[in-house]
C-alpha cells in the first residue's frame, strides 16, 4: 500500500513537473509571439491617430466601433459582432473657460490682474448659464475644511484644493482618495449654496494639464458647473488667495444629449471541449473626449486584440470558449458591461473567468484576482509561471468594473493586469494621454502576461 | 534546558518581531521624506539642462564636477571633496555624416539618389581621412556571417545589421547579446581589409535616433571608422542593398586629446560606531557627448544626492561611514571606478558595501547583489521590507563597473538597483536620453529602495 502510495506520488510530481515544463514552454511561445509580431503597437496608433477620442455617443465612437470590428475579424475572430446597449450622451459642449481677476500687489502701484486658467468642466457636469459665472473664489482643503466654513460658501465658486498623497507607492490608493473630491465636491458645495466649483486634478505630475473624469450630482441639490483645474494652476490660484480675493469667471457647456445607441464589440474563440464556458478577456473602447484614450483604454483595447492574434497565430485551440470584448461606455455610465452581464444571464451563459486591463498600458507587475480562498490559491500557483514577463506579484482584488457586473451575477472570478502605477495619473483623463506616451514593449508585456494567464485558466480551470 | 531554550526562542522571534516593525517604519519614514520632498527631479534638472552634456576630458565634465561638489555639500555631506584621476580625453571632432548613393529602381527610369542616414561614430572610435571614405557597403547580419564572406569585405565598409533581441524580456540581454558587434566590430571586419564599419544601434526602439557607445580596438587591426546606425535607417539600407549596390560616402572625425585631470565627487557621513567601515553608494557622473545623460546616468547621480539629503534631513546617524559618490568616466575608461578602489587600497580602508545605480532612472523592480552564499541570504532575507516600494525582485549579481574594482580589491560584496528594463534602450547613449524621458516618482523611488537596502546594511552588517 505505502509503496503504491509512494509510487503514485513520484507519478503525480513527474507529472506535474511535466505539465510545468510543458506550460512553461508554451507560455514562452505566446511570449515569442507577441514580442516578435505585435501588432498592439500598431493598432493602438490607428485607434489614437486615425479613430481619436471616443466617448460614449459621439462620433468618435461610432467610428471607433467600426474599427474595433475589423480589428477583431483581422485578428482571428471566429466570430465577431456588435453588441447593442443604450448609453448616455453628454458632450462637453464648448471650449470650457476660467480667468481669474485679482489685485497684482507685488508691485508699489495695485494692478487688477486677469489670469487664464487651463481648465476642463468634469464629465457629466452640466455647463454654467451662457453668459457665465463670475463669483469670488473661497479654497478648501478638504471636505472637513468645507463643512467647518459651510457659512461662507453661498455664491462663491468653491475651490477644492484636496492634494494627491506622493507618499502612497500605489498610485491608485491616491487616487481614490482623491477622487471623492471630483465625485462628491460639486454636489457638496451646492448643499451649501456655492454657484460652482473648481477641483484640483487627480494627478501628482510635474506638468499643468488639467485631468476631466465623470462626476456625480446628488438630486437633492443644484447640479452646478464644475472645472478641474492643472496643478500649477492650483498652486497658484492656492497662493493668489492667499494675499487677496480671487474672483474666477468661468463658462462650461456639458449637457446630455438623449441617450444613444452605443455596441460592444466581440469576438470569439468557440471552446474545443466546453463551447458553453465562456472566459473573457476586455478593455474598454470608449474614452474621454479630450484626449487620444492611449493609456486609458487604448492600451486594454489592443491589448484584448493582440490576444486573439496571438493564440490564432500559433495555432492555439481553447478548450473554453474564450470572448474579446471591446466595452462601451465605461467612462461615463457603465452601460456596456452592464449589458454584457445582462445578456449573459439572459442567455444562461456559463462564465468561468473574466480579466480586464484597464489600468495603462505601463510595464505589468501583476495580476490580481478576485474569487474564493481556493481559487486564489489555484491563480497564485501559477505565479512561477507567469513571473518571468513581469507579473511577479499576485495579489488579492481583481477585475474592472466592465467585469463587476460577471462577478455579481455568476459569481465569475475577476481578474485585472496591474500593471506599474507611477506613470498612470501624469496622463490619466488629460490632454497628454497620447500614443506618443505608450512605450512598445511595455504595451506588448500586458499582453503577455494576460495571454499567460488565460491560457492557462483555459487549460486547468478556476 | 527546554523550556530556557523555548523561552530565548520566543524571545527571539519576539525581538525580531520587533526589530522588523521598527525596520519597516524607519523605511516608512525615509520613503515619505524622499517622495515628499526630494530634490532628485530639480537637481537631474539642473545636470541635464544647465550642465547637459559631460564625458571625461569635456568642458561639461569640468562643469559637472562643480555642480556636483556644490550638490553634495548642499544636501548635507560632513565632508565633500574631489578625488582626482587622470582620465582619457576622446573626442567626436565634428558632425559625424554618412550618405548613402543608389539606383532607386522604382520607376522606370533609374535614378542615381542620395539619402542622408542619422548615424553616430562610435565613442573612443577613430576618423575617417580627412576627405572622408567611400566605399560599397556589404550587409552582414553576424559576426558568423562575416567569417563566411570574410573574401568579399576588402575596401568595402561593413553593415553589421545584428538585431537585438526583441523576446528577451529582460532588455540588457539583449544588450549584452549585441553589444559584441559594436565592441569588437570594427576591428573584426579590419581583419579582413574593410575600410570603415556601421553598426546597427543597440536598441529595439521605433525611432531612428542613432546610440553611440564604446567601441575596443583590437591594436593587431587597422583602427578603422566605426558608425552607429539609427534602425529605420538601418532597415532601409538592408533593405536597399537588396535590389542593388549602395555606395556610402561617410565622414567621422573622432581622435584622442592627452589624458587629463578628472575627479570623483565624494561626500561622506561619518559612521559613529564604525568610521572606517564604509558603505558606497553611487552613479557615474559622466555622459556621452550627444546627450544630456538623463538616465545614464544622472539618474544615478541623483539618487544617490538624494540619499544623502533625505537621511540627513531625517537625522539619521549611521553607524558606518557613507560615501556618496559621482564616479568619473564610466563610459569611455573607468578611471573613476579604478581610481576609487586604488585610493581605498592605498589607504587601508575597509569597504563592507557597495551599490551603485546605473541602470536608468526608471521604476525599480529589484536589487541585485554579487557577494558570499551567507550575505545573498542576509540580503534576501530583507525582502520583505523593502518590496513595498517595488524593488520585489532579489536577484544575484550586482555591481556595476564602478565598483567591481571594490569587489576585486576588498571583496567587497556590491549591489544594484535594477529598475525595470524595457524602455532603457529606448534612449541609452542616444540624443534622447534627454530630462523630459525621466519620471519623477520612478526617479525617486530608486532612491527609496537603495537607501532601504543601506539602512538596513548599516543595521546590521552584511
Amino acid at each position: 500500500m505505502k509503496r503504491w502510495l509512494f509510487s503514485s506520488i513520484a507519478l503525480l510530481a513527474a507529472l506535474s513537473g511535466f505539465c510545468q515544463k510543458e506550460d512553461s514552454a508554451y507560455i514562452r511561445k505566446i511570449s515569442d509571439e507577441i514580442m516578435e509580431r505585435s501588432q498592439a503597437y500598431e493598432n493602438l496608433r490607428q485607434l489614437t491617430k486615425e479613430v481619436g477620442a471616443r466617448l460614449a455617443g459621439s462620433p468618435g465612437m461610432v467610428k471607433a466601433e467600426k474599427w474595433g470590428l475589423q480589428a477583431m475579424e483581422r485578428s482571428g475572430a471566429e466570430r465577431a459582432w456588435m453588441q447593442e446597449c443604450l448609453v448616455p450622451h453628454w458632450v462637453r459642449g464648448g471650449q470650457d473657460e476660467a480667468i481669474a481677476t485679482f489685485d497684482d500687489t507685488r508691485s508699489a502701484k495695485i494692478r487688477t490682474t486677469k489670469k487664464t486658467l487651463d481648465v476642463l468642466a468634469l464629465g457629466n457636469s452640466l455647463g454654467s448659464p451662457s453668459k457665465g459665472i463670475t463669483a469670488p473664489v473661497i479654497v478648501v482643503g478638504s471636505f472637513d475644511e468645507l463643512e467647518k466654513r459651510k457659512d461662507e460658501v453661498k455664491d462663491k465658486i468653491v475651490f477644492y484644493n484636496y492634494k494627491f498623497i506622493n507618499t502612497n507607492i500605489n498610485t491608485f490608493l491616491s487616487y481614490r482618495d482623491a477622487g471623492q473630491y471630483r465625485g462628491q465636491g460639486p454636489s457638496r458645495a451646492a448643499k451649501y449654496g456655492a454657484k460652482a466649483v473648481i477641483v484640483r486634478s487627480m494627478s501628482h505630475s510635474a506638468d499643468n494639464f488639467p485631468h476631466t473624469g465623470a462626476t456625480r450630482y446628488d438630486t437633492a441639490y443644484a447640479k452646478i458647473p464644475a472645472l478641474a483645474i492643472g496643478l500649477r494652476d492650483a498652486d497658484w490660484l492656492n497662493e493668489q488667495i492667499k494675499s487677496g480675493p480671487v474672483t474666477v469667471a468661468m463658462k462650461t457647456f456639458g449637457r446630455f444629449l438623449p441617450d444613444t445607441i452605443g455596441h460592444n464589440i466581440i469576438g470569439e474563440l468557440k471552446g474545443s471541449e466546453f463551447p458553453n464556458e465562456i472566459i473573457t478577456v476586455g478593455g474598454h473602447l470608449d474614452s474621454w473626449d479630450v484626449c487620444e484614450g492611449a493609456h486609458d483604454d487604448g492600451a486594454g483595447v489592443v491589448q484584448t486584440i493582440e490576444i486573439l492574434r496571438a493564440l490564432k497565430a500559433i495555432g492555439y485551440r481553447p478548450r473554453h470558449t474564450i470572448r474579446f470584448v471591446l466595452f462601451a461606455n465605461e467612462e461615463n455610465g457603465g452601460a456596456g458591461g452592464t449589458k454584457y452581464a445582462e445578456e449573459a444571464m439572459a442567455n444562461n451563459e456559463q462564465h468561468i473567468f473574466a480579466i480586464e486591463s484597464d489600468a495603462g498600458g505601463f510595464t505589468p507587475r501583476g495580476l490580481g484576482l478576485t474569487g474564493t480562498e481556493e481559487q486564489f490559491k489555484k491563480f497564485t500557483s501559477w505565479r512561477e509561471l507567469i513571473a518571468p514577463y513581469g507579473a511577479t506579484e499576485f495579489n488579492r482584488g481583481g477585475g474592472g468594473s466592465d467585469i463587476k457586473p460577471l462577478n455579481r451575477a455568476f459569481k465569475t472570478p475577476t481578474g485585472s493586469l496591474n500593471p506599474d502605477s507611477q506613470r498612470y495619473f501624469d496622463i490619466h483623463h488629460a490632454r497628454n494621454d497620447i500614443f506618443e506616451n505608450v512605450n512598445k514593449r511595455e504595451l506588448e508585456l500586458g499582453a503577455v502576461n494576460m495571454a499567460a494567464l488565460i491560457y492557462l485558466v483555459d487549460k486547468y480551470g478556476l
